[in-house]
């Protein structure tokens, strides 16, 4: 158990010398504790190929380990200067469209191509040479937000050559895949691994079982880029390896990428992805304009602590205005503040605000910071500043198992997204649906990969985890709390393939899903006792009771307080009234918190924080927009 | 006559041999009477160049021809297997973009390419010689929705080249040329036919004759696509052949396809096309959601019976969801014998439902079939023996000539798609539209090519057409019942300019359009005496009299109870308008059905439809939700 | 001081020669005392490379003048023939996709080609030496609607060619360039000038300086590639050389296009810009949908008054409806009056229509005329007759200062195009909303580059001038009036990051910009008696006292009575508070005038324009739909 603390990213190579030092001592001075550098600053490294230029980062380093700060190194992988593409000129990334991207921007890099991969070996190497053992550096970051930009998917010749390796190793022989992927339809056997092109371009959708492996493909691609990083720095440092990954990132597998790390950071921008990245109803998304989703902080959280197995820092944490989601509106005042302590609360090692000082030039000027461009205090510096002070206060936030477990995967998020069946179906969008329920019950819960062990949970939740595997099915079968599948729950078989016999088909639960219908925004089908399924319905049959119906009595829930099954994508008021079943069924405690309201357990403490941006009062207290409350379990608030 | 018969679609080489003879028990206990198979299994007959497996097709011919069912044998050419392209690496289509196509789906082929019409010639040939004669093969099917996928364009070489050779075969010099598409503007002209290219990729709009003259020579390439296999088969069976068509496929022009097949099959999947490709308000796309549009399928219906000349068939019937919408909903229960019914009534010979047993695999994995991917029946199974034992009590429908002909012109479609000159304006809305309001008022409809004989119909309308060939002028003038053009009825020369003088020029009909104006969605022009203009409306002049007028005072409706102009794109409320004053001109009884309840006469009976998902009243009536009504002409109904 | 004229846009290569003596006759009958012939001709000027055909020119030249027409010669470079193309097959446009553009259309050569500058200087010089001193060629006109369908832009590689010389001779040395664009951020440092691509392709938004500079360059080829064509014909003509601009095109900068020429010609189609590229609400849409914006015309008046530095005429004039909207109504009648007067009162000295004939064939084959294509008057025609007559019963039109300057710079409109950090944030619409609140107010306006003399204005508005000039910053800062400057105003420097200091940085107005944010169409942040933000808000401080405050209490306009600060985008009501207290503090008339009705003044008369489709009263007149009025100042109207 380790005092959580608070840092910043920094790029002393956007500064002038000079005014390092300022900076470094009023980092300390504004109870900052840890400072990222260096991401972003190959061409800075290393001017021309093999020309290394490490004084001024040795002169940064010990300015800023001088004034008491830690240091984050970053590998400089995601901005491969202009030379490399002399050397590499095919390692550019390629878009589904076919055309290659261009220099001039970042991640312009192709996770397959071996040249690259070699270059990012050397520069991990030499860096983890000079600086492994440096008594200011205390951890490493690899890379910046894989997938970002679209970039976890390069339809690239690397790519092809890559992706017909990977599939003989997976299938050993071409009848072998042709069996797998049901190439008997529409004639699309092939003769051998080298006729397999990528799944673009195609005249009409390409069979999925060849896009999902092509997602899976890519993943791994993710995955081995890291670890290459990750093998050249380990022989050269004991210091913790982190990444810091990008929120609704669902390109490739981070729980793999996670496995070879041992923290995982995330970069959260709260409003930047209520307005470019959540479906959010439109009264929803003015309400909450200026504080975020109130879920999706917390949803990350509880995702970057599994993906991290327990070590997770928010990397990258917005302090104002961001420049890059269709509308940029700046915090309301104490969000900077709620957003950290509800990190804290979901057991956070570190926060770092992005960035020290506002950018005046590059793609990002109009990026706030804890600092303007002028270098005078923005508006956000005071708000660290106090969690700074008020964290020094506290005793150190001891994590506790959440009741709640939610399991998320995303190989079930590239199956249903190549075929969503509907077009607003979303993975990510359901199992956060069922996410903010839960939050909307009060509830603190972990999230867990499918291979995860499901201890001592209280309730479990697999919405739509397509690739249902056996082991996990056998698990939950067994699970003592209480266990709910679907919708589309192992609807498909690692081969991306309907299974026989049809789903969800666990032992226990007596039930199986007939057909399956998707619905457009205007339709609904109302639930008997309130709310209703949107979006998509499935007809399930079998001996388990039902335990809700739909209006026009089809099962809508079934099974047992042990097991059951939801035939359906719920509303609102749908997934209130599953979630209040089954905490009554396990005893749990479940609110109906205000719109706004969220609660957060720490082994000491429950927080309270208000999202809204009124004054709001619940169980006798009253909480400020923007408020964060702390209290004893079971006691009343000893604070705003 | 023949008395109608119900079938499906199957693909023996989906399933393990074992299950075929099962199969077809089951089919035939169902009392399916046609199975279509082979149209996609090119790569299971012939798995490398000139090897043929004609064995398993031999016992899936056995297995099911034994069981007392006829098989309509596809020709697999909408499925070129992938050692194809090894041969023909430009056989693939190129899409406006420029971009090539690739392997992986289907309809992967340019139907310009003379290698690969070189290949369909000889598996046409091959199937032919096997199986021509073949006591259980009944008809043949060649290809598989031809255009489909956007694909009766291509912007390839092979199309180049042929494009070249066909403009000059049409206009013979290439001064010829130049007038005829008055490239005199904007310095468009040519020095040679080398010179000109497909009209994609230019700055702003090409030259509208050019694009219109490629869209009728990307016609002729489908259908010399078509003579090949035809001219492949012929001398090898006596059989039928057939096309299945797709719904809304404007790509080629279909009556042309029609000459040389036998009859017409058309593909009806009404709930897709009601989510993807229909107009419709939102509060009828919500109605209408598990029911299709009501009057899309007999639209088609008529269609097809033109473009069959009589023999058509539904050779694939929607039976449950789909995967391919943007939404995919259930039927309502009832709903697929309703649409069979529908079918039927309008003349069909053969009902085929698609498919046998839904594929657990492949691009369509989420597309229902009479059977469940596990075997058991879906829903559809026990509806589609509904209709057999129903069709197995009655007399033969015996089809009549409706009293109303509306002309359906692909020419006119491209036409007014290539210059709209309103976004929303669509060739097969409008007469979409007039057909609907046709069938609100009860009436059958006979749908027409331009240059098909008038017979008797007291009732003509040709909308849109907006190349308006000379002969069918003078035989409208002439005809003796109601004839009502417009809006936009003669605007082109066929060489797509504004024809001198102006339209429609019609003798009998003194009426020029002056000017024409396109709308916007929220604006409309008021119709005294209740209607509006909608989208589209024109200032015509001269001594016709105003029938209706609008608001202002201008001529919408002018001309006489033989021949009159239409000005404009009415409404719902306009077009009603129009049907009844045409009716009672006519003497026709013209009914105001209530919403979703829809009519269809034979000789012997008159159908009762009812779309909406309420039991409906009407004229006594009480039709439950997807009911069929089926009654004596002028008697009250016998069943529901 | 001129009187003004009218004319019309004729193509005699349309038309059988022996129409021209009729058509000429019509011309002069109907008043119209100008005629532009040629623009397109090129091909029929020099079928073949190097064969010249003036013979059909110099009898049509003949006919025209004969008739006591005064010519308006083309250039025809904006429609090289087809066989330019075999000379220089890469004179094509690139799109943004990377894709070449084809021959078909217009428009199709890329600025930066020099072997088609080479092209268009010897054309130029041909039409020179035989037309320049030609008694009845009174103008030219270069090319047609420079960068008209996205085409100042052009991502060849001429373009990439010619950009890394104009970086070179702009930046002298790569470290000059790399410090000047901040490519310290993403490491995207160059070594040398050839390896800067275009910023096209990028993996995520390319460097802004490198986008504006882009801007830039493609800005300079326009202005280079008119004056190649200046330059041919000064030494050969003494007659005025002109070009067409095309409404709404901030691809280049007109003033430095504009400094080259004599006169600043523009096209003016009031519906369909309101169509097809106007900000407007709907109900606004609907209600204008025939009149057109009732401020669009008069801006772009007042802004090519601007460019052609006071000398500028409407080119081309919308007659009726056009074919290139999305959708095309006609006018209400009385309109193609109404514009005519609103831009003879801003001081056209010639008000052209579009075209004499509407042509039958081609791409405009739906756009009106002052005849249809059978040469029957068309609508347009008794009211361009009407003007005419009006005319010659008048006394010259003496134009005066406005008493407002609004500065409008294509630069600052790169800038925020680049990076408008909101989604529909747009320069052309802060400016264009600032324009039509001064016109509700029924002020004159000038329109002003931002290095023109300041004058005498006593109310000067600077808007979202991005780039804001020391000298103008100077000037303004002296500058007698009501000075107001935001939002935006100063935000960027030349090299497009953001200034220190902090902006708006003007001697005088203590005030500073902390933050900014950009708000989405549902948000507003309220003001203080009335009105909001919307788009974008500004967090200002500093010393400047609040003239107007946001309901939350900070300052939305801060300064004085000479100089003041906007630090949002107001809404309609907001901006006619900000307009109402300059006129305030300046003594200057402010009215409220009533929806659609706008004025305009000359030394002589004040002009009244009803713009709405019924009557309106004000300030005891009675102006009917479409509705002109004039009186001498301060007195009642004479006419309608």
């Amino acid at each position: 158990m380790m005092t959580p603390e608070l840092g910043v990213c920094y790029y002393p190579e956007h500064w002038d010398e000079a005014v390092w030092k300022v900076d470094a001592q009023r980092m300390a001075e504004c109870g900052l504790t840890w400072v990222r550098i260096g991401e972003f600053a190959w061409s800075q490294l290393e001017p021309e190929p093999d020309r290394m230029e490490f004084d001024w980062l040795d002169r940064a380093l010990d300015i800023l380990g001088s004034a008491g700060l830690k240091v984050i190194l970053g590998t400089p992988t995601a901005t491969p200067p202009r030379w490399m593409l002399d050397k590499w000129p095919d390692m550019l990334p390629v878009g589904e469209d076919g055309r290659m991207r261009r220099f001039g921007s970042r991640r312009h890099y192709c996770f397959s191509h071996r040249g690259y991969l070699s270059e990012c070996r050397r520069i991990a190497e030499l860096l983890g040479r000079r600086y492994g053992q440096h008594p200011y550096v205390h951890a490493w970051q690899i890379d910046n937000e894989y997938g970002c930009h679209d970039t976890a998917l390069s339809y690239s010749d690397s790519a092809l050559e890559g992706f017909r390796i990977w599939l003989q190793q997976r299938y050993q022989s071409i009848s072998a895949l042709n069996r797998a992927w049901g190439n008997a339809f529409w004639s699309m056997d092939y003769d051998s691994f080298d006729q397999i092109e990528l799944p673009n371009l195609t005249v009409t959708e390409p069979n999925p079982a060849h896009t999902v492996d092509f997602r899976r493909f890519s993943s791994d691609q993710v995955v081995a880029f890291n670890k290459v990083q990750v093998d050249a720095l380990r022989p050269l440092t004991d210091r913790p390896l982190l990444h810091n990954y990008m929120g609704r990132q669902l390109g490739f597998d981070h729980f793999r990428t996670g496995r070879d790390l041992d923290i995982a950071g995330w970069d959260s921008y709260p409003i930047g992805f209520l307005s470019d990245r959540l479906d959010a109803s439109e009264s929803d998304k003015l309400r909450f304009l200026r504080q975020g989703d109130p879920d999706c902080q917390a949803f990350h959280h509880d995702l970057y602590r599994a993906v991290g197995d327990g070590r997770w820092w928010v990397m990258e944490q917005q302090p104002g205005p961001v420049n890059w989601a269709p509308w940029n509106p700046a915090p309301l005042p104490g969000m900077v503040r709620l957003w950290t302590w509800e990190a804290l609360a979901h057991g956070a090692e570190a926060v770092c605000y992005f960035r020290w000082r506002q950018a005046p030039f590059g793609q990002e000027q109009n990026h706030a910071g804890l600092l303007r461009p002028d270098g005078a205090p923005a508006e956000a510096l005071a708000e660290a500043k106090k969690v700074a002070e008020e964290l020094s206060e506290l005793d150190p936030l001891q994590p506790i198992q959440a009741p709640v477990a939610l399991i998320f995967d995303y190989e079930s998020a590239w199956v249903i997204d190549t075929q969503p069946q509907g077009a607003d179906f979303s993975y990510f969008g359901l199992v956060f649906d069922a996410y903010r329920a839960l939050r909307r019950a009060g509830l603190s819960v972990d999230i867990l990969s499918p291979d995860a062990a499901l201890d001592s949970y209280r309730l479990v939740l697999a919405p739509g985890l397509a690739v249902f595997g056996q082991n996990l099915k056998a698990r939950l079968a067994e699970h003592s709390g209480t266990v709910i599948l679907g919708p589309r729950t192992g609807s498909r078989t690692p081969n991306v393939s309907i299974p026989l016999p049809l789903p969800p088909a666990v032992p226990g639960l007596d039930c199986q899903v007939d057909f399956v219908e998707s619905l457009p925004p205007a339709s609904r089908i109302p639930l008997e006792g309130g709310g209703s399924f949107i979006r998509w319905a499935e007809s399930i049959s079998g001996a388990a009771s039902a335990i809700i119906r739909t209006e026009s009595g089809h099962p809508a829930l079934a099974g047992s307080q042990s097991l059951a099954y939801l035939a359906g994508w719920p509303d609102h008021g749908g997934w209130d009234r599953i979630i209040h079943w089954a905490c009554e069924s396990q005893g749990l405690e479940a609110h109906s918190l205000p719109q706004g309201l969220r609660m957060r357990d720490t082994a000491q403490y429950q927080f309270v924080f208000n999202y809204s941006p009124e004054t709001t009062e619940w169980n006798g207290l009253r909480i400020p927009p923007a408020g964060v409350m702390r209290h004893p379990h079971r006691q009343k608030a000893d604070g705003t």
